[in-house]
């Protein structure tokens, strides 16, 4: 396999923003072309991934951007895993270059879902689970990791304070982030006040829909780069789980996280203890405790105290979601997987905010969740010079 | 490179169905791995193409197959690339295959259309254009045909009667294809009586919207096969074109299809003319028209006199849709680049009606056009003992 680097990245704002997802997309992608430095003319595909264009009636986006970056004769395709849709797109554009189809690429995630009501994107998102069993019966994410988060603290007495301290790192971390949706951090007594989405669920347990896309130019060993830092793709793996809860032995984790986990190590002939800071998916606080649980961080059922006792606070001993995390960078579904990624590049090149920098950004890891697991994604990267 | 094999195919009767999408998808992919003679759990991955999910309220699907072959830890995800991405699709996985990134893969490419209204489709369907500007302006897909029909018609002198000619060699191949959606020859009175849908494309210039699934099972040279015949992927190449007519410099052929075959020409190593048989996009009659001059079997202008004189038929000199084609086998759009597949491989081991059974099925390309070109994909095959 041949070695692959990112060697340019954009990301637009998070939130609710008044541009529409084509120029979202394009933006994103003219930045990560421009800080890549290399030729337009010299990317050989793009893979697009977005979930939500029938919202604003455009499907099949990849030739637009295409034609719009000057470059229409290249292939294109748009790529969907319900909220882990930017990962599989990376790691279909990882694929190709490892192994030499292509030896320059785009990717670019996006999303424009201010236009509609929160309960209606709901809805359209409860599309991404088993919806004949799961969300025409009224179960849709918020209920579905509520259940999660139940059973959690059912087994292992995970509390609302430890769910708590998850949101309120991430907002901590988000408020140095300037193109988080979110950019305030909460205390306690907040998160605690905060209304009841889906019980044991709160208001500050769950992340926001956003509008953003973000972008990544990766290049193979046989592309001629020259820089002093190269950030490397050590591995790019995805794995699943059964699709509905009601199929699972243990709702308490995600097995393809386990899985995909698994396989990047294997890989990357790294240990967990090599990986110095992560991105993880954060879809509401429980996702974030179980992410550590599953990959491995810390044992099953230790992943709320570990968050309560500031070990994953960005100058702890495992700094996780630096960027703010989907709960409050913002979680604009397609584009978050690439965004990880945005953080991981940035964190290593010491260009984040001090309040939020990781001392040691040397190996990243970024875990992105479609659905309740059904699709799960795992890239490690390492800063090499 | 590693060589890669097709080694098993699936497809579900095309048409109006009464089974849900869901269940189309597992009946081909179950169809595929049976053919194949692979142990499920060789297969690592699944990719999924579908468009219109929404339609059944349900995306990510591919965590649902996987669960339901009993393979619920391999990764899935699901490709759009309009009316090609079942092309898409196989490439992406031809793309693993070949760089050894897996070993064995299915693709599974399906549709459910029949629950809504002709012009609901059409207009769904509409949102892969440019939508802004071509759908939302009114252009739909037969009136965007329709004017690279007129400018064919034109320029080249191309005739209703061409047109007509392709629509009854692929109602004729069709009426001999058990799982086709249209199983009726028509003649040319019928074809010129018949009620115009987007001047001068009437409605045998159309094909049908169709439910139904295709499936494939792809291994590379690594994964240990023995049996007598082999299908071959020679090439599979993807390009694009620029995503509207009005940004276009001609109207008569689509860009993006010279640029795919040069690539697969290049290669495979071959030359236009090793080429036996092919399955071409004919969403519309100009289609095929235009696919074949595009891809070069024909000079600019001729491939409709061609048409007429006979030379596609499954009987010609070049073959052209022996499985009667979109326009009477049936359109489930993203199971549309998968079946073409199915067909050289069916036709390659002589498993198809003798009333269509081409004389060499030798090396067989397949063209598929997403939306008027912004993305093309050509494959080709051989056959080798």
């Amino acid at each position: 396999m041949k070695k692959v680097y990112v060697i340019g990245t954009g990301m637009t704002k998070f939130g609710k923003l008044e541009k529409t997802g084509r120029e979202l997309a394009i933006e994103a992608a003219n930045d990560a072309i421009l800080e890549s430095g290399i030729n337009v003319r010299d990317i050989e595909a793009t893979y697009v991934s977005n979930a939500f264009g029938i919202g604003e009636e455009q499907l099949h986006m990849g030739p637009i951007i295409n034609g719009s970056l000057g470059i229409p004769e290249i292939p294109s395709l748009s790529i969907e895993s319900a909220c882990s849709g930017g990962s599989a797109a990376f790691n279909q554009a990882y694929i190709a270059l490892s192994g030499g189809y292509y030896d320059a690429a785009l990717v670019v995630g996006y999303e424009k879902l201010s236009m509609n009501r929160t309960p209606e994107n709901t809805k359209y998102f409860a599309m991404a689970s088993d919806y004949w069993y799961e969300g025409m019966n009224g179960v849709t994410f918020p209920g579905l990791y509520a259940l999660m988060a139940s059973a959690h603290m059912n087994r292992y007495g995970t509390t609302e304070e430890m769910l708590g301290s998850v949101s309120i790192k991430n907002h901590m971390n988000g408020s140095y982030n300037s193109k988080a949706h979110l950019q305030k951090a909460i205390d306690m007594d907040t998160y605690l006040k905060s209304p009841v989405v889906a019980s044991p669920l709160k208001l500050y347990d769950a992340c926001p829909f956003s509008d953003g896309a973000a972008a990544i130019v990766l290049v193979n060993e046989d592309f001629n780069i020259d820089r002093p830092e190269k950030i490397e793709v050590l591995a790019s793996a995805r794995a699943g789980s059964m699709a509905t809860l009601q199929d699972r032995e243990e709702l308490t984790g995600i097995p393809g996280a386990r899985i995909a986990t698994e396989k990047a190590l294997k890989v990357s002939g790294l240990e967990l203890k090599d990986i110095t800071f992560v991105e993880v998916h954060d879809c509401f606080t429980i996702a974030e405790i179980m992410a550590l649980e599953d990959i491995g961080f810390f044992p099953r059922g230790e992943g709320g105290r570990a968050s309560l006792d500031g070990l994953t606070q960005f100058d702890g001993k495992l700094p996780v979601n630096s960027s703010g995390g989907l709960k409050a960078k913002g979680h604009p579904i397609s584009a978050t997987g690439i965004a990880q990624i945005v953080e991981i590049h940035d964190q290593m090149l010491y260009k984040v905010d001090s309040h939020r920098q990781v001392s040691d950004p040397h190996i990243g890891l970024t875990h992105n969740v479609g659905a309740t697991g059904g699709s799960v994604s795992i890239n490690i990267f390492k800063r090499s010079r």
